[in-house]
Formats: C-alpha cells, structure tokens, sequence
C-alpha cells in the first residue's frame, strides 16, 4: 500500500529502510518475492537498507557496505560478497561464494540448465531465464570437496577444474579458494585431508559441488 | 522454575506439553540444551510431546508417533525416523536417515572421531563420548553422492560400500537408499546422473559422504 502511494507520486528514488525487519518469516518471503517482482517491473531505483543477507542475495544490484557511518565498499553484489571485507557479515561457519552467470543452454529432459563459467559449464535445476541471461548462485564451501585426479562413474555433475589460488585455516577445517575461471570458489576440507593430500598454492584440483543454490 | 519445583515432588514421570513452542530461538536454543543435561542427571522419565523435529532429534530416545490421537509406531527415535510412516512428518525437500553408531576411536590430533558401521567407520568432527557410547548422527540425502568405483585422492573422508535396495523417483530428482552395514543411508541425485551411471537396486556402489550432524 505504501509502495503504491510511494509511486503514484512519480519519484525518482524509492527509500526502503528495514521494510521487511518486523515481520514474520512467511510473510516476509512473501513480500521478498513482490519487492524482486516490483524492482523488475518499475523504472525507479531502489535504495533499500537491510541488516539480513537474504534480503541482500535476494533483491541487491549494487551494495553500498557500511561501517559506523562509514562506507567500506560499493560494487555489485556479487564483488561485495567475495570481498574479504565482507567477511564478518557473513560468518564464521562457512565460506561461500555468489557468482552472475550467463545461461549456456537448458536440457529440457532432465529440468536443468547450464550456465557459463569461461569454458566450463555449471549445471542448476532448470531456471526460466534465457540465453545468455545472467542467473546469480550461491555455492557454499561445505558443498564442496576437491581431488587431484578427475573423478569418474559419479553422480555428481559439476565437476570443475581449477588452481587452489589461496588457503586459510579455521579452527576446525582448512577452507581452500580455487580459481575456476576466474571466479573464486570456496571447498572447506579437514585437516587430515590437506595433510594427506599435500594440498598447496598453485596446484591444479578438481572441483566437485554437491549442491547449488538460485539466489 | 516450574520444572524445579515438579521435582520436588519426587515424580514418577515429568510430562512436559510442549514447552518451548512460544519461545523464539536463541531462548529456545538454551531451553533446549538445559533440558537435554537435564534429562540425563534427573532418574525420571520424561513424556515430551511435541511438533518439532529439531526437538524431537536432540531430545527423544524414544517415540510414540501420533496421529488423529491414534499410535502410528512405538520405537526408538532412529527405527521412527527411519519408518516410511514417518516421512510426511520429515517434508519433501530431502531424505534423511538418523543413526546411533558407538565411538570407535578419537584422533585428537584431527579432532575428528571414528563411529563403527559394522566393520566400517563414519568420520565425524570430534565429540566428547567415551569409545563405545553412542553418538546419534543425521545424514542428509543432499549430502550424499554415489560412484561406481572407489573415488581416488578425494578431500572426502566418508567413502563407503554398500547395496542399493530402494529407488525412489522424485520430482526433481532420485533418492537411492543404500544399505550400508545394516543401515540406510539416502542419497539424493539427479535423473542424468540416475541413467547415465545406470543405478538399479541390488547393484554395488560407494557413498560418498561430504557433511554428517551430530544431533
């Protein structure tokens, strides 16, 4: 109703502060899926101010990151997410990276789709965009496992290669960055399997995601 | 408070009617873990009735599963959330299976511990259970991927043999029960992973297992 209000009176900017922060979990889904809707529909930016990373993977182009009043960067989403210094708003307990990808082809008999990333495809359950039109996806680290040699006779389809471009220990695992095309993507491994695996800098390693998510 | 003076009374059975349901979560978090410690110091019975399923994982050895005030099953909360009559109760997303396995052995040096599966082992991030204790354990069918032949130099450290007895065809994908040790451990894959690697019940394969929760 007041987004209606908001528009009749033709503005050039719509200000959201927090709109969905006092409500319930169903009904804020519900009105995450019309504001997604209504910022495609409407020819007027949106500056929306949020604390929850849902609504940010969800509805945001472009992220002003802010600080105690301080702007700490401002780029599209996907380059805010992957910034370091978005870290601490994304927790400790996973790493995980969201990437824009141009639809490749649809496979209509299995429901799925796959989507560029250089000249390896990533395959997803089937979306509706078209070709070549951009789908945003997160991958987590805990979906993802890494071997030195190419996996064979698996049911896991995205199997990617790549080069470990960095390493970081946690307290309980070891998250290792390959770079797949250009594109960082997280694997968080056991300790025992670095050490076994002599993982290091610059190696060349598969990728292999269990799960995919279509933010 | 008011559990601390029902004690009082020296009980032979606490009923508790759910009692976390008004509660938001990090209250419910703590509640839940208090009663959790609770239920082992205290010698008397517990009769906990609820809809939760978070509650029901960390909090019940064993089930009465109602329906229409009508008993649908009797059993250990493994046998009751391993039952097919159970699964309208667990949703369509994904399958899951719940087990109890006894520690085998701690490797303090990986903080990681073994669980025993028959003459196999379940590697899980390490607990505090003495060797032998029974740690309960749920598995995803997300987390879990098939292969034909034994994945080489992988940074997955559950890989396990075991039988395929049930195919279950979803909407958008195939979970496959596999018989490992005695236990059914569900995988969910896609249909092109499903005809081209041709799974069919009976057949030999390896489970690979990225994550396991400890309930």
């Amino acid at each position: 109703m007041a987004i209606g209000r908001a528009l009749l009176t033709d503005p050039d900017i719509l200000l959201m502060d927090e709109p969905l922060s006092a409500l319930d979990v169903p009904r804020k889904r519900e009105l995450m899926q019309y504001l997604e809707s209504l910022s495609k529909e409407i020819n007027v930016p949106i500056l929306y101010v949020t604390h929850s990373l849902d609504e940010l993977l969800r509805l945001a182009d472009r992220v002003v990151l802010m600080e105690n009043g301080k702007v700490k960067a401002y780029d599209t989403l996907e380059n805010v997410w992957n910034n370091p210094l978005f870290a601490p708003w994304k927790g400790e307990s996973e790493q995980s990276s969201v990437l824009a990808l141009p639809v490749y082809l649809h496979n209509p008999t299995y429901k799925m789709t796959a989507l560029s990333l250089g000249e390896q495809q990533l395959w997803i359950n089937e979306v509706h965009h078209q070709v070549n039109e951009k789908v945003r996806v997160c991958i987590y680290s805990s979906d993802v496992s890494l071997t030195l040699s190419k996996p064979e006779q698996t049911s896991i389809r995205n199997i990617l290669r790549g080069q470990i471009v960095q390493i970081v220990p946690q307290e309980n695992r070891i998250d290792i960055a390959v770079l797949v095309e250009g594109h960082k993507v997280w694997a968080s491994i056991s300790k025992w399997a670095f050490n076994e695996l002599h993982f290091a800098q610059g190696m060349d390693v598969y990728v292999q995601i269990k799960a995919i998510s279509v933010v």
